[in-house]
Parts: C-alpha cells; sequence; structure tokens
C-alpha cells in the first residue's frame, strides 16, 4: 500500500468509523455469537500473496462486527464504562504516525516530555495533593500505564522494596542481612478490603506474596474503615506477618463505595516515616475522574498521606483505552525498585540524570505515546466539557434511582445512586426469592440485547449494577430502561 | 466534536501522516531538542473551555514534531526497529473505534476470536512446533501482549507457581508444606545468559527472586551454550540455590547472537517432567521474524523441548507499537498462575469453560484489540511480502559487512551481519585506542543527526550497532551511511 493507497483507504475507514458511531443505538449491545463462530469464516492459515485493501476492509463488516460487543453504545451498563472519543481517536492515529518504542527520553523527548506536562494538568484539575506533582515537595509524579493492573502490580514492587530496605536498614550488609530480606519476604502480607477489585489480589499473586481482605459492612455502606483495618493489622502482627501494603478505594467495583481515608490514615500514622511503614494506594480507576467536580474535590484532600493514585482516563474520561494514570508522593521508590541500566539504554542525557526515563516508572521497557490522546480530550473538551460530561453520567444515575424507589413492589435500592452507579433487587419476602427473582431479572435484560448489565453478589446479595457513565447515555436510554425492567418484572411476577 | 466535524479533522489528520511518510527522509533522525525543551511552550495548566480543533492540530506540527525521534526514517539504525505500516495504522483506527477492556469472551468475542486464530497462523508461518497451536497436542496456544518485559514476567510467574507446586506435591497439605514453599521461594533463581536482554532481570526484580547469568565467550559468537549452562546450574545447586527459570534467545540484543538451543535442551533432559524441571523461554523480540524465511525454520525445531516464546511483530514485523506474540506449550500454567474470578467477571461463556479468557493469560485484566493490526498486515503483505521485507534487511545488513570489510585500515568487523546486524569497531594497534576511537566516531555519527545507531559493550569491547531492519532503508542509505562512517573515521584519524 503506497501513500496514495492509505489515503484514500484510511479516508474511506474515517467514513466508516463516523457511521458506526452515528449508528451506535441501532446495533445489539452484547454481540449475538455462539463461541467458535469465527473460525470457520476465515482460511486455516495466512495468506500466501499479499490480498487486496478491498477484501480486507470488507471483513469488517461482515465478519468482525457481528463479534463485536459495542462499549460506546448507550445500552452498555455494564462493568465501568470504556469510553472513547473523537479527540482521543484521532490522537491515536498521531501517536501511531510517531511509533516508536520510546523508553529513554530521547528516543522521543516529545513523548516524555508531554507526558509529565499533561499528568500536572491532569493533577491539578482532580485536586490531587502537590505531592504528586512532578515538581512538587517529595519528589512525586505521574506516569502512564496501560491498565490499573498494571499500576498496582508497579507500585506494590515499589511498596515491596522500600518495606524490606528499611526494615533491614539497621542491620550491616552482608549474609545476616540476606537472611532477614528472605525471611521477611516469605512473611510479606498485601492488603485489600472485601470490595477492593481483584487486581490487588492478582499483583499479590503475581509477587508471590500473602493477601489479605479487610472485612466490610453493609452498615458501614461497604467502605473500609481504619478500625476494621487495624484489626486485621493487629490479627497478622499476632501470627508473625508483615503487612506492607494496602489499597484502599474510591468507588470499588461492586457497590462504588469510597473507603474512609481519614480513618485509614488514623490507623496508619504510627508507623509513618519508620520502618514498617505501609504503603498505601488508592485505586480510583473509575470513579476518580469524578474529583473533577469541585463538589468531591475535598475526597482528594486525605490522599496527602497515601503513596500512589491511580485513575483511567479510559473508563470515565473520553479517552481511548488504553490510559491508566498514576501518580507516587516519591518517585525515587519506583526507580529504585524498577531501573536497570544496560549499555544499550544509556545516553548522555539519562546519564547526566537531565531527563525522566519513565521506562524506570514502569514494568515494560517499550512504551506507547499515550500522553497524545489524554492532552487533545483536556484541550478539545477543556475541563468544563470533562466536568458535564461526568455530571451527566451522575445525573442518569441518580435519575434510574428516582424511578425505581416509585415501584417498591418491583424492587429495593441496594446501593444508592453514586459516580454513576447505582445498584437494585428485585423486592421479596425473603432473601432468596430477592436473590432469584434478581437473578432472573438480569439475565431476562441480558438476553433482550437492548442492555448490558452485570451482576455483583456481596454479602451473599445479588444485585443487579447499572452504570450510566456511558458518554452516549441520554434520559431517554434511563427511560427506556426502566421501562423494560418494570415490564419484565411485572411479567416474571405473574408468572410465578 | 461531532462526526461532521470529525470525518474533516480526520481526514486532515490522514493528509497529514501521508504527508509525513512521504518525507520521513527529510528530518533530522534524532530529535534536536533541550531537555525541557516543551513546558515553556504550554500553558501552566489544562484549559478550562474546550479549544478549536485547528489550533490542537497545529500544536503537533509546531510543538511535538520538533520533539519526536523518527523511529520509520531510513537513518534511523538504532536498537531494533520499531516498525509501523499502512495497513497497521488503519486496522489501529478500526480497533479503537471498537474501544473497550475486552477482558473476558463475551465483551467482544471477535476479540479473543480473532486473536487465537491470528496467533495460530502466525505460528505456522513461523514453522513453530505443533505443540504452540490452540489446538495442538500439549494445549498450547498463543495470545498477544504488550511487550516482551510483559511476556516474560507473565511466563517467569506461571513458571515459579510451576515449579513450586511440583516441588512440593509430594507433601500432604498443611503448614509443613507451607513453610516448603515458602522456604523453596527463597531460593529461586531465574536464569539468561551476558546477553540476555535486561527485561529478564527486571522480571526477576519485579518478582524478587535471584537472577543469574550464564557466561558467554567471544570464541562460541557470545551465544549460551549446553555446557555453560551445565557448569552454572551444578555451581547454583550447590549453594543450595533453586534455578526454575531461563531465557534463551534467539537474536541477542548486543549482537542478535543464538544461543545453542540444541545443547541447552541435552543439559536441561534429566530433568524434563520432574519436580525440578526449568522452564525455558525463548526470547525472539526481534529476530523471531526472520523465521518467516524458509532457510531459518530449522531454528525453530528444537524449540519444541521449551516451554514458552515470544516475538515482537511491532519490532521487524511492520505492526504497530505495541505488538508482542508469545506462545506458550501448556496453557494451563499461564492460567493456574493468573486466574481470578470474582462475581463480577463470571458470565456463562467463561464459566461453561466454552471460550478462552484471556485475561487469565496476563497480567493486565483489560485488553487492546491488537490482533487486528496483526491480521491486517499478514492479509495486506501475505507471508511472501513479509518475507520480502525481513530479506531486504538481512541484505542491507550483509551489504554494510561487505563496504565494511573493505576498509580494514579503517573497521574492524565485531560480529557478522545477522538478521540485520552488524556490529563493528575502528581498527587501532590496542584494545584502548579501538574502543576510544570507535566511541568517538558513534558520537560523531549521532551528532551529524543524519543517523541515529547505538552501541554496545561486550566484554570490554565498544562496538557499534547498525541495524538495518527498518523498512524504508535502503541500499543507497547503507551507501550514504558507509560514507559517511569512512569519511569521519579519515578526518578522526587525521587528528589524531
Amino acid at each position: 500500500m503506497d501513500s496514495q493507497q492509505f489515503r484514500e483507504a484510511a479516508k474511506a475507514a474515517i467514513d466508516d468509523i463516523a457511521k458506526y458511531y452515528d449508528n451506535i443505538s441501532d446495533h445489539r449491545v452484547v454481540a449475538d455469537v455462539e463461541p467458535g463462530y469465527l473460525r470457520p469464516l476465515l482460511p486455516a492459515s495466512a495468506p500466501l500473496e499479499g490480498e487486496s485493501w478491498d477484501s480486507i476492509q470488507a471483513d469488517i463488516q461482515s465478519k468482525i462486527l457481528p463479534g463485536i460487543t459495542h462499549w460506546q453504545a448507550p445500552g452498555f451498563m455494564a462493568f465501568f464504562p470504556c469510553s472513547s472519543s473523537y479527540p482521543a481517536a484521532i490522537a491515536e492515529m498521531y501517536s501511531n504516525t510517531f511509533n516508536g518504542a520510546h523508553f529513554n527520553w530521547i528516543c522521543s523527548p516529545a513523548v516524555t516530555e508531554l507526558e509529565t506536562i499533561v499528568m500536572d494538568w491532569l493533577a491539578q484539575a482532580l485536586g490531587l495533593p502537590e505531592c504528586f506533582l512532578s515538581g512538587g515537595p517529595t519528589h512525586g509524579g505521574g506516569v502512564l500505564h496501560g491498565s490499573a493492573s498494571e499500576a498496582i502490580l508497579t507500585v506494590m514492587v515499589a511498596a515491596r522494596d522500600k518495606y524490606i530496605n528499611e526494615a533491614t536498614a539497621h542491620l550491616p550488609e552482608g549474609e545476616e542481612k540476606e537472611e532477614e530480606m528472605w525471611r521477611l519476604r516469605s512473611k510479606l502480607v498485601a492488603l485489600g478490603s472485601e470490595g477492593t477489585h481483584s487486581s490487588t489480589k492478582k499483583a499479590a499473586q503475581v509477587l508471590g506474596v500473602r493477601f489479605a481482605t479487610v472485612p466490610i459492612s453493609e452498615k458501614e455502606g461497604f467502605t473500609m474503615t481504619g478500625e476494621a483495618l487495624a484489626t486485621k493489622l493487629d490479627e497478622l502482627k499476632a501470627k508473625g506477618l508483615e503487612p506492607f501494603y494496602l489499597t484502599a478505594t474510591l468507588g470499588t467495583t461492586d457497590v462504588c463505595a469510597v473507603d474512609d481515608f481519614e480513618g485509614i490514615s488514623r490507623t496508619l500514622a504510627p508507623r509513618v516515616g519508620k520502618p514498617g511503614e505501609i504503603w498505601v494506594h488508592v485505586d480510583a480507576a473509575y470513579a476518580g475522574a469524578a474529583l473533577l467536580l469541585d463538589e468531591n474535590k475535598p475526597l482528594a484532600k486525605p490522599i496527602a498521606n497515601f503513596h500512589s493514585f491511580n485513575l483511567n482516563p479510559h473508563k470515565w474520561m473520553l479517552t481511548t483505552f488504553d490510559c491508566s494514570a498514576v501518580w507516587v508522593r516519591q518517585r525515587g521508590h519506583l526507580i529504585n525498585a524498577l531501573s536497570i541500566k544496560p549499555h544499550y539504554l544509556r545516553n548522555q542525557y539519562s546519564d547526566n540524570e537531565l531527563v525522566t526515563d519513565y521506562r524506570d516508572w514502569q514494568i515494560p521497557l517499550g512504551r506507547r505515546f499515550r500522553s497524545l490522546k489524554l492532552w487533545f480530550v483536556l484541550r478539545a473538551y477543556g475541563i468544563r466539557g470533562l466536568q458535564a460530561h461526568i455530571q451527566s453520567g451522575i445525573t442518569l444515575g441518580e435519575s434510574l434511582e428516582a424511578k425505581l424507589v416509585t415501584r417498591p413492589d418491583l424492587f429495593i435500592i441496594f446501593t444508592k445512586a453514586h459516580f454513576g452507579l447505582v445498584t437494585f433487587r428485585v423486592s421479596g419476602d425473603s432473601e432468596e426469592k430477592i436473590n432469584s427473582r434478581s437473578q432472573k431479572l438480569y439475565d431476562a435484560i441480558n438476553a433482550s440485547g437492548q442492555f448490558y448489565l452485570t451482576s455483583t453478589v456481596v454479602k451473599d446479595h445479588f444485585a443487579i449494577r447499572v452504570c450510566t457513565g456511558v458518554a452516549t447515555v441520554r434520559e431517554e436510554t434511563i427511560q427506556k430502561l426502566f421501562d423494560l425492567l418494570v415490564e419484565t418484572t411485572e411479567g416474571q411476577l405473574k408468572l410465578e
């Protein structure tokens, strides 16, 4: 394909893409194909000779599209949103043009420098404490990873090495110290609450350290409290274990609960700055975007007591997947844990410490030019435009809740609308009935193909989650969903 | 930005992009900016109101482009290539359109199924042993990761868990077994050779296990031999350590050496299928693409004795970054080590084991639709087109070597052209002089801005690396580089 053919093919693709978004509501939300649908449609091996562009492009419509679940469709209210936007799409085109592995500053200075600047912009816009800015007092800063899982694994590695180094700092170098380091490693425990996303447990599994959960309760709104944390820490210490890391969550996956940051801070305060300090990471992958609204800014303040924070702009901030923003209070801990300097990666700029080499802030060596899309989104929407988008998701969640409460004969709110997530159950006179009716409604709605919802089970309560953060959701979508919920539930109850 | 504005802006971007590639040779290869160049050019914070598209797009030219190092330019002969192509660029546009986190099959069946199929296509095209096919006898298969670093970390986790589980399988569940597992963990050693890419050492650092290197020698062409491995293993065992993992390399970063797969197999054979078996991963991140050529197919045969293999199509296979293809012989080891099933990720297809959920084959949860670009590239070029591309990189490396040997007064070949990489040094009557002259030449060439080369230091020999795999390199580029090398070296020698 030469550049003229590229112009034509790519412009045809642009029309295709615009059409796809213009008609996004026409699709069944979840792909309606059977496992294994694609293999019979494709040859058994790659072609020997190149194929015509037309035949390749045509297969997008005929073979790929039927197998796509439409995350941008208004009926997509499952999981959390994974939103794109036109400015992000164009940014991706440029970022792929300036294709490279970009691991060092010199491999494309713009890639590194724009990232530092945009991460500072975003930290300010969210009202994150100054310690997370690249020029802040504690030498912190932000970096873009691919996913929250990667972010959490990365800070957990830094936390582990910090913990072990500090706990053995008093020992002279030598065998005894070495032994103590290995002994400590075998006792480490990473913590989350029962509501913490599975990525923390997975990170612990990857690193081969223990994982323990702090209990949460319905009474406390499923948030992790300082008291519950204190009890769990005592328990672990009594067993001779070494808790070194905690994920606190701003917007849990199940119900969008916010852990009690102040309480957690108080519990951990006696250890701060001493050996045995526990690294606290705040996972705000989805709901962190709500800090853009002034009313939520107070939530960011206590994060100054913690060590790191992540929010995924690819979730609720209109930035194409993947884009996970991570900030640390002291970048030195990341660099100490992750830096490796073989000769072929050395250069004068890095050697003289004039520049940031983000490869030392992450697990992979190579890096995509991810900041470009975040920059485009921040500029094309402006902070006000992004605030309007976030506010819309919140308002629509509240609207659904308001509708659901008008029918207490059919529905029970499980957790109130918060950050665009409402969870509810079908009414019933026993827990068992509520669970089975809710499961049945959930299955029926998803089978309809008009909406895609997910469910959760918290403390044996089965609840339906509805997330209203996808950018194409409108009040009429909410009304349509509510009508379908009512109609389906009434139908089910009649058959009982 | 509405869809009409998107059509216009995106099509203007397409023209921009095509122009960039048409004129790729006009740029200074390495960005000529000072550290910190960008911050004074941008506002201190994100705009409150959205900005016009024109002003955003204009900044690409005026502020970003000067900070770009042009990895697609013919003068880019540093590191290994990171190549893009028009078909891959269009695929990325579609893949961003079908934006989503795609962690489960149902989150977009096409994303999972195309990946399985395309990984089978590619395995066949490379001549990988049958055990790496998804339908092969050992239940293996391929998955796309972002980078070789991620691939290596992931298989190292699987290797660790396999090793520990097998070594403790004879013990009844309980405290004693638990203790033995922790004891083993503290003794684990991951291995590479002195030529193994730093990502293996970094993975060991991330997992908190020891890393040991097998020595290599100039006499053996810097390859890891079975004998050297045997000696190192004996040494580690004598210290009571537990070697559990080895990276063998097909095309080392320094000099593109290929480790002695047959010899390594022989050394490890007595442990195969027993507790204490060492997981061997083959890192073919760059040179693996050369297996597309029939003459290199025999190299793939002994890989049947190993456990996993990776090649990065984003390096030498015209597929936009990031795209790292990983195959394992037994997918169960990945899934056992990495699977986590919270309620919100469960669904009937996964629960009934009807489908592949690639999230259990990797560290992140979310996944990009990466297989689309690999599919487009395989189809648009065909195997023959890709073979021609690889052959060209190889031939051009040989061409440079042939030129260099015509001037033994100026140059010494350090390692012969292999897979498009040739390394050389400046002649001199002492090792010290050779090193200093080579370093001087290297600095001068990079300062010229016409070419970007990297260097390496192997066994205290400083050598200049020239990698000829970038798709835009032509015979005339090689001639131009050679002329510049001659002219610069002659000039330097005159001044001595």
